[in-house]
C-alpha cells in the first residue's frame, strides 16, 4: 500500500483490527451453527412429545410447562411462563356431504371462531362465488338459508405474499356471508397444495355479527364442488360442524433470557410461537421457529456474554389472534427493546434480509448483510415488520429484522394435518440457525445504538 | 438395393404392401388417440358424479347403472350389468389416540375386513415390530391384550414391484397378530408418500381366525409412533374402529362389446375395475383405467368393425378381493378369449410392454412393439400377468398383454383420500389411450391365431 495515503486511511484503519476481530467472531459463530443440532432436537421434541398445541387447551399448557423446563435446562436465565386469559374455541365434529344424485362426502375443517350447526347438521343449497369480491357483490338477504361457497384460489410464491390477499377469504368471508344471511359458508382452503388436507385458520366475526358455521374445504374438494356446481343443477350440502367455546382458559408466553453485559444497551427479542393449530403437530408452524431462535440464542450464550440481553419469546395464542404478542406488548412495552425479530414461516432456507433501520444504522445493516451473504442471503427492499408476535413492538418504533424464509412450499402445509416433523429439512434448518446466530452476533454486540427509521 | 438379392427378399417382401397398410392404419389410430378426450371425460364423470364406489354399497350400484347408460350411449353393444353377491364390509368410526404423558391423536384407517373394537374403544400397550418378519418371530401368546405395531416401510419404484413384498404386512399381518393373541394391530401404511393420508386396502383373516381390529397409520403417524416407542417408556394407544359387515349385497361387472367381423376369431378382453376404496374418489384406482380401455375400444369401433370382438370389462369388487374377476371367469371361462389385458395402475405414461405370447407369435409381438415404440414404450422381459381382474383367464392359458404404467407416484396416492381427479395428468392419460388403441388395433385385426406360451 503506497505510504502517501496512510494518513488518510489511518483514521478509518484504526478500529479495523477490532472490527475484523468482530467480523471473524461472527463468521466463526455462523459457520459453527451450520452444524447445529439444537434446533432440530427442539422441533423433534415439541412435535413428538407434545403434538398439537391449540391455544388455551391443556395441550398448550403442557407445552408451556415443557418449554420452561427445556429452556431452563439449556442454561437460559429468567425463564418463566407469563399467563394470560383466553376465550378458547375448540373443534367438534366436522362432516359434509353432497346430498342427492351425486351424494358423496367432502373433506373440510371448521375455521377458528366458526359457529356451530345443530348437532344433526343443516342442509342448504350451495351458492357459488369464484372470488371474495363476488361474495361481496351478492345482494343483501340473497343468501338466506343458503350455503355460500367461495373458491378464491391462492397460488405459490417464494415470499408467501399472496397470503395477504387470498387469506382475506378466510379472515373476512364468513362475516360477509353472515351479514348477507347465509346459513353457513364453505371456502376453498387458503393453500397451494392439491391434497385432501383442509387448511384451518381463524376467521373473525365482528361484535354484533353472530358466528355462522364456517369451514375450509380441502383444495381437491373445492375443485370437486366447483365441478358439481358447474353441472348446472342445484347442489345441496349437508353440513355438521360442532365447534364450541369452552370458556376462558389460560394461555401464556414463555420467556427466557441471555443476560447482557450492559443493561443500558437494551434488549434484543427473538420470537416464535409455541401454540399450533390442532390438526397437525405444528412442525413448520411453528415448532421449527422456536427451535431456530432458541438454538441461535444458546449458541451466542455459550460463546460468552453478549453486550445486549437477548430475550427469547415463545409466544402463546398466535394462531387464534396474536393474543400472546399483544399480552407481551402490554406487559413489556416499557422494557428497553432495541430490536425485534421472529421466525414463523417454516424451516426452509433464508434467502432475504429486510430491516427497518434508521439511516444512521446503515453501517450496521451493511455488517449484517455481509455476515449473511455467505449463506446465500441478500438484502431486500421491504421494510421489516418483525413478525406477528413482535409486530406491536415494531409498530411502536422498535427496530426490526426479517430473516425471510423460502415459502415456496409453506402454504402446501400451513395449518393442515400435514404439518408434521417429516416436512422439516434438517439442512435448511441449520442454514436458518446460522443466519439467526450471525444476526444475533452482529446486533447483540454492536457498539452503536440501534434505531428504527421514522 | 443390389438386384441379386431380390429373389431372396421377394418371399419376405410379398406381404409387405398389406402389412404396410395395416401398420399405417395402426399408426394413424395411435396418433389420433394422442388427442383423445374420451378417457379423461369418463374419468372426470366417474370421480365427480359418482365419487367413492365401495364394493357392495349403494354407491357401487349407482356407478354400475351409470356405466351401463354411458357405455350404451358411446355405441357399445351387448352392454349389461352382471351382478353377483358380495359379503359387504363398511367402514365405521376410526379414531386413535396416544394416551398418557404424550397424549395426541394419530391418523389411521381401518383395513378392509378389519374387526371392530367395542364402541367405546380399547386401550392397549403398543408392541413395536420393525418388519413383518419380526412380528412372525414374536412368541405365541406374547401379544395377549397388546396392540401390535408393524412399521414395515415400502420404497418408491417405477414398476411398483415393492407392493408385493411390502404389501404382505397389510394382507397377512393382521391374521398373524390375531393368531398370537393381539387385541389389535396397527401397520405403517403401504405407501410411499409422507402425508397424513392412511392407505386403505384389504386384509385377510383365514377361516377360523376371528378378525381383530386392524388399521393403517398414515406414514407420518407411523414415524411419530416409532419415535414415541423409541423414547423407551411404554406407549399406550386408545383405539376405536367400528367397521361392520352389512350382510350380502349385490356387486357386479359391467360388460360392453365391439362385435367383431369374425366370430371364430375370438374375443379380446380389456379390463379395469369400477369399484374403488371409499376414502378417495378412485381416480387413479381405477376410474382412469376404465376411461382408458373404453376410450381405446371406442376409437377402434369408430374406425370400422375389427376382426375380433373387443369386450370391455369394468369389473366390480376388485379392491375387496378380485371378486368381480372371479365372477367374470366363472361366467365366461367357456367364451373364446384369445387375449386379455387390464389398465389398473393409474394414468401415468406407459413405459414398458410385457406379453406372454407363444414363440409362434413372435411376429405379432414384434408388430406390437413396433407400434408402441413411437410412444416411448419398449419391450420388457416379465411374463404378462394381465392384471387382477383377468389374471384367472391368463392363468387358464389365455394370452396376456401388460401395458406397464409408470408407478413412480402411484403408491403416494393408492387407496388414500388423495386419490382424486386432480392427480390425473391428461397428457399422460392420452399417451395411455394411444398405446391401448395401438395394441387393440394390432391384436384385434391380427390375421394369425394368438396363443400364450405354455
Ligand atoms: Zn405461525
Ligand atoms: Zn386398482
Amino acid at each position: 500500500m503506497p505510504s502517501m495515503i496512510l494518513p488518510a486511511l489511518a483514521a478509518l484503519a484504526l478500529p479495523a483490527p477490532q472490527a475484523d476481530d468482530a467480523d471473524l467472531r461472527v463468521a466463526q459463530l455462523r459457520d459453527a451453527a451450520l452444524e447445529d443440532d439444537y434446533a432440530y432436537a427442539i422441533t423433534e421434541a415439541i412435535t413428538t412429545e407434545l403434538g398439537p398445541r391449540l391455544a388455551g387447551t391443556a395441550e398448550e399448557a403442557r407445552a408451556r410447562k415443557w418449554a420452561v423446563t427445556t429452556l431452563t435446562r439449556m442454561g437460559f436465565k429468567n425463564v418463566r411462563d407469563e399467563p394470560f386469559p383466553l376465550k378458547t374455541w375448540v373443534r367438534g365434529v366436522e362432516r359434509a356431504m353432497v346430498v342427492g344424485e351425486n351424494s358423496q362426502p367432502l373433506v373440510l375443517t371448521a375455521l377458528g371462531n366458526s359457529g356451530a350447526t345443530p348437532a344433526a347438521g343443516l342442509t342448504g343449497e350451495v351458492v357459488f362465488f369464484p372470488t371474495l369480491d363476488d361474495l361481496k357483490d351478492a345482494p343483501d338477504g340473497s343468501l338466506a338459508g343458503k350455503i355460500a361457497f367461495v373458491s378464491h384460489a391462492m397460488t405459490r410464491t417464494q415470499d408467501g405474499s399472496q397470503y395477504g390477499y387470498y387469506g382475506a377469504v378466510r379472515r373476512q368471508g364468513p362475516a360477509i356471508a353472515a351479514a348477507k344471511g347465509a346459513a353457513a359458508i364453505l371456502i376453498r382452503s387458503v393453500g397451494t397444495d392439491s391434497h385432501r388436507m383442509p387448511h384451518a385458520g381463524s376467521t373473525v366475526f365482528p361484535e354484533g355479527t353472530a358466528p355462522i358455521p364456517a369451514a375450509a374445504l380441502a383444495v381437491p374438494d373445492a375443485d370437486q364442488l366447483e365441478r358439481l356446481v358447474g353441472r348446472g343443477a342445484p347442489v345441496r350440502v349437508a353440513l355438521t360442524l360442532t365447534p364450541r367455546i369452552v370458556g376462558t382458559q389460560n394461555s401464556g408466553n414463555v420467556v427466557a433470557e441471555v443476560p447482557g453485559r450492559d443493561p443500558a444497551a437494551g434488549i434484543v427479542v427473538v420470537a416464535c410461537h409455541l401454540d399450533s393449530w390442532d390438526l397437525g403437530t405444528g412442525a413448520i408452524d411453528d415448532a421449527s421457529g422456536c427451535g431456530i431462535v432458541a438454538a441461535a440464542a444458546k449458541r451466542i450464550m455459550d460463546a460468552g456474554r453478549p453486550r445486549r440481553t437477548i430475550r427469547v419469546l415463545w409466544a402463546g395464542s398466535e394462531e387464534v389472534g396474536v393474543f400472546g404478542g399483544k399480552a407481551y406488548f402490554d406487559a413489556h412495552k416499557g422494557d428497553n427493546h432495541v430490536l425485534a425479530a421472529e421466525s414463523d414461516f417454516g424451516a426452509d432456507r433464508i434467502w432475504r434480509l429486510d430491516t427497518n433501520f434508521a439511516p444512521a444504522n446503515k453501517p450496521l445493516a451493511d455488517r449484517l448483510a455481509a455476515a449473511l451473504a455467505p449463506l446465500g442471503i441478500s438484502a431486500g427492499r421491504d421494510p421489516a415488520g418483525g413478525g406477528a408476535d413482535v409486530s406491536a413492538l415494531v409498530s411502536a418504533g422498535v427496530a426490526g429484522v426479517d430473516l425471510q424464509q423460502d415459502g415456496t412450499r409453506y402454504f402446501d402445509l400451513h395449518h393442515t394435518p400435514d404439518d408434521t416433523l417429516d416436512k422439516v429439512d434438517p439442512a435448511q434448518m441449520r442454514q436458518n440457525v446460522a443466519a439467526w446466530t450471525a444476526m444475533l452476533a452482529v446486533v447483540a454486540d454492536a457498539p452503536e445504538a440501534i434505531s428504527a427509521t421514522k
